[in-house]
């Protein structure tokens, strides 16, 4: 058992029956959920021959397989990788921010799976998946990477499997709300995914806010060698943000459009992240932080808007801002959240989700708000709003509106999810570490 | 020339002339057999243009580039990236893990272009090869990287080098017998990759067994960038692996349902892994080892049955008994197998490889057996077990006792072939270090 | 501001205003132009649903980006990670290599997607894209990440992106002499990339010589973690080059074989370099320089002929050769370059792109003129070399000529390029750092 230093800052870490307990059952859970709904989809299952001469098919490259699996390799790299190593910049907590992401993200698909199956892909009592559903439940899980990223370093594995848990379960109501009942796009997840993470992170670390963090201000620094890790996790967030972007847009141009406009807004994004950087610093220095986080922000940002006719020119100018607010945000508003607001946000997920995650839904909103048949085509229009059925009469100027009520709805849930699962989690059972012991992998790793 | 510490342990290590020279002679090699042999197959031939028309396909997407090229990089960044730095956790040992793996796999793939070529892809006295050679052909080597990790650190790179080409060998025989002979499915390689590799290798570190390798024990262990950089290869191999499962799968739904199964697989292992990890260490903290390796466990478990109907819950039981025996193997199994058995084994490969190899062949087997035309459709059932021509009588229960089959030949196979090899490689002629130089770079390496 | 250490080396590194304007007016720059002339190709604009049927698709597959899209992510790779890695070799330069590589290909992409946009895709006033521009303007960089790896650690991030907006601007008038006036094929840019990328590079730090650049040569080696790290960069580069070489062939066989071609190539390349390198130091050790180098000499020497029937036998004699004449370069040809012809080539860019890059195009040039119905085929032959319209008449031998001045051109172009640019650059204004405190990331970054 962990002997703490401080006699006074005394806290039970010991996780050998818990940790275990919670996996388990857990995972008991899973398969017992698995085994009464979940089946393959019908591209997944043996009886597609029949499927496909039904369906007159010609070609097996007719799969969704073959139009979707090599984005969802590159989001699954995003999200193990990417976000995994982009968090081993501190310079003692690189196995927990790799292997509690690792952890999560497991545990994560899992029950996404489950939950978004439940309201997107139910049929006759059973959730039929296929790779878009994988895509889905990575993407899911990317929102509570980004969570994790405010709380990094400052809670056991336990209350990272407890928040996974209900933060899956609240992203999927919303996402639900978001595309089902509200009809707005967002293939890229500027709000279900980004604003609704990041805000819903923000909350929860509020909660469990901690006045005498700063004992472990020694271990909340970078060495050389980390911050060269944590590159590996921006660059292949970077460069895959094009993938993650178009993963599950229509099939044709709009993947295609998705992953040209990520492409354009990322590349602006790391000028003006650079150009930011030297200036906001005395001796006109690079930092590394920013480096590392803001130049991702362009892909954040133009997450809902990629698949529309953003157009090149378009992308550059919102990746240039993002690129820009994120780095001011690194610099003046962490310190000000930390001191004024008591929100202790390790990674800055403000500034790399919250703030951009924002700037892609009301860019979004924009685009949407400005379509018109001209710029789309008749049938491209149609298609690339989805407006059939009951949406049929939709203008532009309304789906704008909607898109609008999606950023307010995403926010609401985040604040009110994150304050209730920030009180779970500030009960005192679930074994996190003394302020003094944050930051540490001694904790809960063989070091 | 290196000078051995003790007079006495003095083993002559310098490779100046024979390392050159069997790289070189065997690459002459190998341009000679390909100059008489390999040729390009249809689909990668300039006369395609003419073969489409024959063949009355109507675009060039067709062309099997497109139906596994992604996954075939996949595997690639397993077998270099992946394999390569799984084995960077020895503090001294880098460039050895990373550039012999490099090494020894560059000349494997060559050889198992040939060996595999012979038995698979020979019409009219030449080798006709595309993308899916070039994936067998990796995932051949796959099996050489496996065995490596038996041995890491103890080896000179001829030793590796004369194990490779011996293993590709008999690889590319035991495939045969199990392909073509026995006609058993094995798309992800449970049998004849990782229980025939797994084996191979422990009997080879049997053979090669160092009575005196406490000597070197300070080496054998990590330090804390050395297991940040093994999990770079346990992260590709765990995102990847979804990709080697369904690599050479039949095209569509086979391919679609191999990814689906063995992602739910790994994402239970992750747990059941972490899980024990937890609960055998005393003071309940999780060892870099164990979530180095063991995560893994469920990507080999489902290879010879990812592509069957498995169901997603049947993966995720599959993959969270592996996660578990896997780590009870690195707990128990390895100091039982080094003190009693004399077999020392580096990597800890008879916990990721060889015991879920087993579990592999035995599901596999058993998921064969149980398969009936309702699950599978009618077509279905015959495409996925290529119940056609000889085999059209096949039942599933007697494929089920062949799957069984394929098991004890790849086992035969591996004890036999691994005591042969390492005989071979105990001549006291290529350069292996003393028991104290083990796992030292600076042996082979300018350092 | 950097204090220097001895005050007569004194030169202003301060970077926060310089920087920052070049950044920032660059960028605004760029969204002007994009804004003017940039738009979706026919493929990503939303129009593409009347499109298809007007040129009677009948699947969404049929679309550009499926048939290039997981080459294009894999060269993506290449020059984020692969380049910038694989540069990180210096002990204390780790955050300037990825960091500036970074900064330098994210501005050269928008300028590449322009300046190739004019030559290549302009149609009634506009540049239209497509994923297929993507792929050239990430090449193009490569270029430009070929050059910075001559003056890595030497120079100034201002330094850089002038370099890349002349470089790319240059590139792009040679490729299209190339491409367009002479009818050249160089699908993997061993001319238009290696060959004009690497003289240029030399060129440009021949220019910029620094005589005391040995105060600095204590920072000019590795650490033992760097070179694991920069391992990270030449693996990507390794597995990746196969799509790279074949990522922007024509569709169908074209594609295949240049992959095929490639992997040979780099097998074989591997086993001359490791026996070189052994052979050509005393104590017969491998050298990690070469291993991380020279390794990859055979992607960038089958680059032009990859997509021709070079054969597999073909490519391993490349590979092999390359790999050979790359390790010989580092060992003697480098020392030469640097004291004789005041050539300070920081990573061999001579040996891996200039020399591999000349064999390429010579490669390409008799593999073209050696070219014959008989082995592509009628229609194969007229479609690997394009033969219609004006060049209907060409014959294989002719193409071998033009070819070869291909590879003259490149030469005369780099060579004069680098000589104007380079003077460019040794203006007094960009700067840069003294002798002694090159290859120091504390210059420019907060360490």
């Amino acid at each position: 058992m962990e002997r703490p230093r401080h006699q006074g800052m005394a806290k039970n870490t010991y996780m050998r029956w818990r940790l275990p307990l919670v996996c388990l059952l857990w995972e008991v859970a899973m398969i017992v959920l698995f085994g009464v709904f979940v089946r393959f989809g019908a591209e997944a299952d043996a009886h597609w021959e029949e499927e496909k001469q039904e369906m007159n098919l010609t070609s097996d490259i007719e799969n969704d397989f073959y139009f979707r699996y090599p984005s969802f390799q590159d989001v699954h790299v995003m999200i193990f990788v990417g976000f995994g190593f982009l968090m081993t910049f501190l310079k003692r907590y690189g196995f927990g921010a790799v292997g509690f992401n690792f952890l999560l993200a497991a545990f994560g698909i899992q029950w996404a799976l489950l939950m978004q199956g439940w309201f997107h892909s139910f049929k006759n009592g059973k959730i039929l998946i296929g790779v878009e559903n994988l895509i889905n439940a990575d993407f899911c899980v990317g929102s509570v990477c980004i969570a994790f990223g405010a709380i990094l370093g400052k809670t056991s594995p336990i209350q990272l499997l407890v928040m996974t848990l209900f933060q899956v379960t609240l992203f999927s109501v919303n996402e639900y709300i978001l595309l089902n009942l509200l009809h707005v796009k967002d293939a890229g997840g500027s709000m279900t995914i980004h604003t609704f993470g990041a805000y819903f992170g923000l909350t929860v670390t509020r909660v469990l806010y901690r006045p005498n963090l700063e004992q472990s201000k020694d271990k909340q620094g970078s060495v050389y060698h980390s911050d060269l890790f944590a590159m590996i996790g921006t660059l292949y967030l970077w460069m895959y943000w094009p993938s993650f972007n178009s993963a599950i847009s229509d099939h044709g141009d709009a993947q295609h459009r998705s992953a040209i406009n990520t492409y354009c807004s990322l590349a602006a994004c790391v000028l003006t992240t650079m150009a930011f950087s030297s200036m906001l610093q005395k001796k006109g220095k690079l930092d590394m932080v920013h480096i590392q986080n803001a130049t991702l922000a362009g892909g954040v940002a133009v997450g809902t808007s990629a698949e529309m006719m953003l157009t090149p020119y378009g992308s550059l100018i919102v990746g240039s801002i993002s690129g820009i607010v994120s780095t001011v945000g690194y610099v003046y508003f962490t310190p000000f959240l930390e001191s004024r607001l008591h929100i202790q946000d390790t990674c800055g997920i403000h500034n790399l989700h919250a703030m951009p995650g924002l700037i892609g839904g009301i860019v979004g909103a924009i685009t949407a708000a400005a379509a018109t048949e001209d710029v789309y085509g008749k049938e491209g229009f149609i298609k690339a709003f989805d407006f059939t059925g009951v949406y049929q009469t939709r203008t532009p100027s309304i789906q704008g509106g909607f898109q609008a009520a999606g950023i307010v709805v995403s926010l609401l849930m985040a604040f009110a999810g994150g304050a209730i699962v920030g009180g779970i989690l500030k009960l005192p059972i679930w074994g996190d570490a003394a302020a003094e012991n944050c930051f540490e992998d001694e904790v809960y790793w063989e070091v």
